[in-house]
């Protein structure tokens, strides 16, 4: 029983800041770092790095559309070749920071617009898992369970691994239940450490049709952009140990 | 008798274009690749590392101040601990752009006002041989005569190379006419192919003075934004092989 | 017979420049000015809005996304409220400008893929008719026959007005042929120059089945980024006043 | 006895945010505004806008040096004449906005490095107020006492208007004691209150040296980017009003 807490940090940009990195940093055993393209100035990223590798968080590499107004959450259509010379040079630049700071970038999850759109959109998911064998074949891809991502990276030689979110609802087919319907999101600490434990231990989460599901992941992702979020990250890591999981990055 | 000769190169933005790349890289022996701060947008980036790995030309990264409108010409108070993040980020970026494409960055040339302000500001130069010197000890930064980069660098273990300007007009002190003086720039091939020459062959230059100066330079710089600059490049080029010049990249 | 002639102006951003501004405000009678967001540094808007003003040209706001590196032709899924304050943002800023040069912003034309989208998409052309009637409702909207930005338009008491291509094939719907077919778009300068004096003069232009549309348009876009560009505007320009056609701003 | 306070608002961009815009806009008399250069993405400046417009504060342009990453406090060298479009684009903007909530810019405040720049650079000051001048000479400029720009302005036909910071150490010339030493900033509400109010009843202040200096301001400066800042802000705003002293913008 052996599972990863991921988690996106790095997201300030100059004089503003966004989260609790420190908090997150002693949940998480991966840290998304923010690539300069929807947040993450250098010394920002520089920072995060180094705040990662201090602790023994794996680091990866959070890349995304060229977006900061909008966070990385609009979907652009980006053309195929340019998107592909994007990912790369955001995997060049947080990876010769990590590199200076003694660590590494170990994987790679795209953000926001970008995760989503890549999970259905062949072209785009080709760019992304293309940078990605550019750069370093051995780099594993987060996405989700039923990503187009999936076939497309292992046609490449690139790994993808699963993660799945404790703090939301599943459907009954497994699907992640639209932010639209009321009870998208869990918020209280308890039933999510408790789902969290479930899906570590036994592969399974309750849909909201009453059914289980089995949710296959090797990674949680867990938020802390709110002092709510780092208090829910908190008690899903204390569920999992005191379960007798073992938290240990996946790359 | 073997000097190096560098340009700018790669100085696009999306649909904007500046200078003949491909007329340039026939030229030179080392292309100094915008980072994306000043010029260079990932896909400009990829291209011209193809284009240079094909051609054999050996790349430099061109870092500069974060300032697309003003292109890096503009001096910039930034802190040494942002400005050393901002040239890692570049650093890591086109380099891994540069081996995707099946180089690497070999050397690093500041660019514009970054350049500049070095050659005189301790504060900022060492931010610049810090992040060469995390990023990789081994690259080369090229810088002008006389530049505070020399001893700064030195004190950590980095490498200079020393670059000459043949059509620029010398002091008799051995540093180059202030642009405010109108005889500052030479146009004329001959007299520049002429004097890159006597740069490569004998380490000299006619100053303004009507002395002859020391110019111990193991690179040209020459610029290709114009079409006569690329004419002028290419008389230079064949000046100095007419003259039994072996053209070869520093780094 | 009345025909104003439009085209996109002041499209550089710092040291980069795209067509030839100045040949262009000798052909057109309205000057689609870029407002910074996917080109147009505010120095380079300044001398385009003086330069309209000495000739007497009309300025128009070419309004876009955020988007510099992609010159606004990706599309975006900005949400309304933010698209709204965007032009807004940019309608101000140019006609400050304007103003300050002696001029005025006198219409808006939207650029790339927000033009695009918007005559198919009623909640952006909402925001963007929005934001046009909260700055000045007097000011016209220059959009496609057949956009949905006609109605929306009307609905806020905002003017909308028919622009026709001469140099585009026409479907027998009245629709511009898409750009993947070979013949979408014409070279010849005579040929080009016909079909605008058929539009002025006949309201009509042959379509690519062989019938005859009418193309109901109070301006000709022409475009100026290529010499070739620029000849073939001079030849509309020329072959409309040659057919006794006036041509005229229409704000 | 009639004084301003003004503070800076709107400086968010996008999901990031700086204080407590809120909070603020319930002590001040004038809302200087970020204009998108260093701050204030569309969206937020017309939020504030118009939450300004519903409390009847009056409206400033803050206008900054392009540099979102470094939040406009980095000195730049930019030319006059493009500092002078800059200023030109981001008044335009704010008013534009300003205009469509039922308000209008009515001041300019030069924000971060650039205010310090212009109180002693004659250049960069005369493009400011060139600016000013060229979009509307009746928009009073908020300065330093000693600032270089009284003059410059005075020559132009603008209106200058001094203000005052309660919660700085004034040196025995009258000017602010530098943050590098210790005891530059103030941070006892009681303390600061009482400073406040002497300047606004008095035009006195108690410098480090123990001498009374005369300070001939209209306005006085509040921050508001930490809940121990909004809490100072109110008590200067009280301090005031209990003194008997009319809160009342300049402009």
């Amino acid at each position: 029983m052996v599972i990863d807490l991921n988690a996106d940090l790095g997201e300030g940009f100059g004089v503003w800041r966004l989260g609790d990195d420190e908090a997150l940093l002693d949940v998480v055993t991966s840290a998304n770092i923010a690539c300069g393209f929807h947040a993450g100035d250098p010394l920002t990223i520089r920072r995060t790095c180094a705040a990662a590798v201090d602790r023994g968080v794996t680091i990866g590499a959070q890349v995304s559309y060229r977006d900061l107004v909008g966070f990385g959450r609009r979907e652009m259509d980006v053309e195929p070749e340019e998107l592909c010379a994007e990912v790369l040079y955001q995997l060049g630049a947080v990876d010769g920071i990590a590199r200076a700071m003694g660590g590494a970038v170990s994987y790679v999850k795209p953000h926001g617009a970008l995760y989503n759109r890549i999970c259905r959109d062949p072209e785009q998911a080709e760019a992304v898992v293309a940078a990605v064998a550019d750069y370093d074949r051995a780099l594993p891809v987060l996405t989700l369970s039923g990503s187009v991502v999936h076939e497309i990276a292992a046609r490449e030689g690139v790994t993808t691994v699963v993660e799945a979110f404790a703090d939301r609802a599943y459907t009954g087919a497994g699907t992640l239940l639209s932010r639209r319907f009321p009870d998208a999101v869990l918020h209280d600490p308890g039933t999510v450490a408790a789902r969290a434990v479930r899906m570590a231990t036994e592969r399974l989460v309750d849909a909201v049709d009453g059914t289980r599901v089995t949710v296959d992941a090797r990674s949680i992702c867990v938020h802390g952009d709110t002092p709510d979020a780092v208090a829910l990250a908190r008690a899903v890591r204390e569920g999992l140990i005191a379960a007798g999981v073992t938290l240990k990055a996946f790359a």
